[in-house]
């Protein structure tokens, strides 16, 4: 931190399940200055930070926001106070970083970026996995041209997991996926339309297990297979590519990264007449496996490390808000499908907050 | 094999991709007594049969059908000429095991188990995997009550796969998923709707990718995923319980079978009222993995073994007709959710051909 | 902790690699107030304990020694330090927990237990490893009789690893591997010999890969392999056994421990005569697998509560200074071993220091 | 098979374990003609050959030795009896392929080469791993070069396995682990002394666990553990080189090698003084894995093509009597030290048949 950048002052508000790992992770980044952790649960919050440290733990978010030493705030309270929480702390003149999903609407979320563009301050989302050596790997491989064109991307998301009472499995966990796919997708590739089925087995009142279908503007498709119940775990993606094939097994840390040079190759549909399409004719292609070696850095440090960042230098982060909103948007329309059968449905456009099916990705992220 | 129940003399027709398992099979079948393998590409056939065999190759199916030694045929062609060819044995007066699926329509499946039943003849499907040790033991454990309620059915099965000409990645690979399910559903369970969504991002004239959804009579969901692209190889299938869950990895020879004892409990939603609900109580049960010590045996040597012995006793196989008319229920309806845009549709009724959401799985099984 | 036993006072002395870790779990353990952290190099202890800290980072031992609000200490120091900093301690009259091995040789070793129990004070072992569910677990499974005769152990321990400069690869990672037999082996079996093999293909000036074999009284074997330059990981320990047999993989944090109802009977020779013995009968058993559900803590949690409860209740710990000697006589006999071609090398008596091959481990351990 | 070439006509002698392998491969060779499968149980083989096979089974050796269609023999009968029966053929002027050992002592191995020899006779060792694409891929990746320095062999081969009766698991399972050692090793490293240790514990009358260390002329170590009583099953090779290292897992059909781009320097120790030999430098690279595609072909095909193409062309195969003779010679010193305390033994030199250490490797193979 160079004289001219004193340190950003932060608060996390929230000592649940993940508060601890944003407290430990603002302790060890440099440029930051951890003042509070506040928890409604005051003792929970004392329990958090331990008998060894100058951290103050404390009750009232209004207090911590009151204090001019806090420059920003790192939110990880229950989805349903998101917007509250979030606007407060913007309202008061903080910088905010915020646990998924941005808040519990489409609306609140824009509500949300809309005052931090007014106001000039940062609103970053803790996409977590979007900071991973693993997801920058990919996004090189693919912005590269390497993986070639995209086929076919699929995610599973699964294991024996808390049941919110909040939020459902799709609202839960499906974020993690949406925002990875949004941080690899090549830029003229984005989603339009989104189908989801699930179902409640166990009498939670809400899904459980669910599968996510987003079809993408190229004519591939997106897969997301969330769980709840499931007593083994996986968290496995894999994106097809016409060159390449990824595979990452994030619960491998031997060998999180596989990268086949394997596919199978058609004869360009074009190129032939209308009855030879289907008679199209097929190669198959079998080559190595190449496993990266990718460092196994905490991705939740590089997380602070933007947030510290983009504050210092007054920039956009990498996950900012509209990248938060077009998570939102995904989810609702899901929710949609979810109630209303499994058809697929179109995604809201970010600029208008119409649902229209004609986003067009690189106006939104403009 | 008694001397009032001579060995039952097979022909084999078709020596492309799975017709030598047959020949290897049903020539180490006691009772059964292999007499041709016949291909149009009789060259071919040759080959299969190899330089020291005593088995005849043909190129003529009605040669094999005229041969009053032959009782029954063994047919492992393509997809589309299933019908006609299983309809010239049946007509003949052959009993027929046949590949999946059945036919390539409902309507010509339920022609040939009409035929069947009227010639009072054997007709049978290779369901192959519903004869291995594992889905015994599944069923087993379903049906003894030890897996509790089914909560979902979750089936993986992608790899580099061959595409196909005739059929698309659905009707190439869900036979067997949805065989299985078949064959170890609770008798109060049965499938009512099915969705699936797909894509061919390879240009190969037909889906490529698939997920398929299927609605169950209690509530719970069952899924498939199935991919010709995918350069690494999975064939797992989960399957959740109330009490117990059971993974079923094939390609794990040394632990096909996992059971564990974990899983997600909620207080009885009919114990409370309406706004307890959305704050059900959840508890989570995490107890020991068990996995089952199971045979390694071929499973296509209990095909044969079960076609000779229907044969002999003049019994309905454990895999007949109707069996396979249900899984043609099944692909017809998500071939139409398919190109329907991926909502539900109702199965057809198996009794009638007609579309209806009320099947009765006990009366059809019946 | 109770008004009568008031808070073990602890300081850490080293904070290189393990010294962190030690740090962390002192100050979550109740009845331990972490004082210190000491390392010749204070700058590296005020960077373990950061910027949020009460903890005192300090460069001098003497100053922690001379502190009476510290009575016990851990030292993390490298292995050549670890007789002088340890007996410094004990002549301060405070406890000691101790990184393996003891000391540098046997008679350090020794004079380090003898002081301990001359001033009455805790000499603690830091066998991590010992204090896990799954040594825990399997210790049970040994004592109770369910695994029946000890028949082998093979434990290897590979990884590209720190080549040390002040011990092999032998001293480094073998003690981890012989306090675990230690601490599971049955009462009435014990280390009788030692042989080891070992080469130095890189150059390094000590071995580092490294093969290790002991004989145990009852006949059976014991083996270690341990390896700085292997590129990939193994922690995996099979304990053989007439009825179960148990293999614990470490870095499986799914399914560390699998238990096997498998093996091979022979025929009691006994009750053969001596020309049947060559034709004995040999049978069989494939029976399940059990993985258990053991919980996942970290052991070392379990060592801060283990040295707190032995020095508040004034008894030796489970791993004290005599279980550090037995590993320090192994050690020995192996370096022996290693440094004459690989013969096997009688064990030490810890009784008297002198090399016997009857050692009674009954009497070691009284 | 060219004209001039007519086929080889083959007897497989042993219906036991091996010999239905034999049968199926010799069938499937080009220019190969199986006649005979011959066991004192006929009835045994008969069951071998089944139903529909023009292949002849037989009990008796001399009448197969006596058919001037036969010119070449397999031999898969128990160890004890591979010196007679190879004799018996040799004698009758028929080539011979047979299963390792070679002969059940050193000296009566080296009669059946002489004897081969003299007659001009092929004499082949069935060393199968030796003809997977595996052995051949680490062979060239050593013999390019790119492994760099040899730096450690180590091989696991352990399961569930059946415990001989006229071998100890010594002479049944690491005659695999010492024939693949020496088709990769580069051609300026060899073999100087072996020891062993083994124990019994189901008191089987022989070693049942054994570990075998190996000591090469390049200063390195090759390792070998075999084990009957283990639970699981690992065939597990690892080759460290100083540039490259390669893990062979022989059970992984998805990934058989790896290649690691991973390893230990140090600075070189002649450029560095004698002290500063004590505080080498030691540096650790961290590069990818790479999975090369190879083919999955039966390596047993393999062998039968190397044994026609040998008798063909009247050339040595690459597995050839010395090869067997290498790989006793090893046994004999490993049995040796076995049974005399675990000491390394010196192996017999090829050419004189005396125990010398200063074997060359370049003249044996020769």
């Amino acid at each position: 931190m160079s004289p001219e950048h004193p340190s950003v002052g932060l608060a996390v508000i929230g000592a649940g399940y993940w508060g601890p790992n944003l407290v430990r992770n603002a302790q060890a980044t440099p440029g930051m200055r951890l003042e509070y952790l506040c928890d409604i649960d005051v003792a929970r919050a004392r329990r958090v930070i331990g008998d060894y440290s100058t951290v103050r733990a404390v009750g009232s978010v209004e207090e911590v926001l009151a204090d001019p030493a806090v420059s920003a705030v790192a939110i990880a309270t229950p989805p349903a106070s998101h917007y509250s929480v979030a606007m407060a702390a913007l309202e008061a003149g903080k910088h905010v970083l915020i646990e998924k999903p941005l808040a519990p609407t489409f609306e609140e979320g824009q509500e949300l970026v809309e005052v931090a563009d007014r106001r000039d301050l940062v609103l970053m989302l803790d996409h977590t996995y979007c900071y991973t050596q693993a997801v920058q790997y990919i996004r090189d491989l693919i912005r590269s041209g390497e993986l070639g064109d995209l086929q076919y991307l699929d995610s599973v998301r699964i294991n024996l997991g808390l049941v919110q009472r909040d939020v459902d499995v799709l609202w839960d966990l499906a974020p993690h996926d949406l925002s990875i796919f949004q941080s690899i997708m090549p830029a003229d590739v984005w989603p339009i339309a989104v189908a989801a089925h699930g179902s409640d087995p166990v009498g939670a009142g809400r899904a459980c297990v669910a599968h996510l279908t987003v079809k993408l503007s190229n004519g591939s498709m997106a897969h997301v297979h969330v769980n709840w119940l499931s007593p083994t775990k996986i968290r496995r993606v894999v994106i097809g590519g016409s060159a390449r094939t990824v595979v990452w097994d994030d619960l491998d840390p031997t060998q999180r990264l596989s990268v086949y040079d394997r596919g199978v190759e058609c004869a360009d549909p074009d190129e032939l007449g209308a009855d030879a399409r289907a008679a199209t004719i097929v190669s198959y292609r079998t080559g190595d496996m190449v496993a990266p070696a990718i460092q196994d850095k905490e991705a939740l440090r590089a997380v602070m490390t933007e947030l510290v960042d983009s504050i210092t230098h007054h920039r956009q982060p990498m996950t900012d808000g509209r990248s938060g909103l077009e998570v939102l948007a995904l989810l609702e329309a899901a929710s949609t499908s979810l109630a209303e059968g499994g058809a697929f449905k179109p995604i809201r456009d970010l600029r208008t907050g119409n649902v229209e099916t004609t986003l067009l990705r690189d106006e939104v992220l403009a």
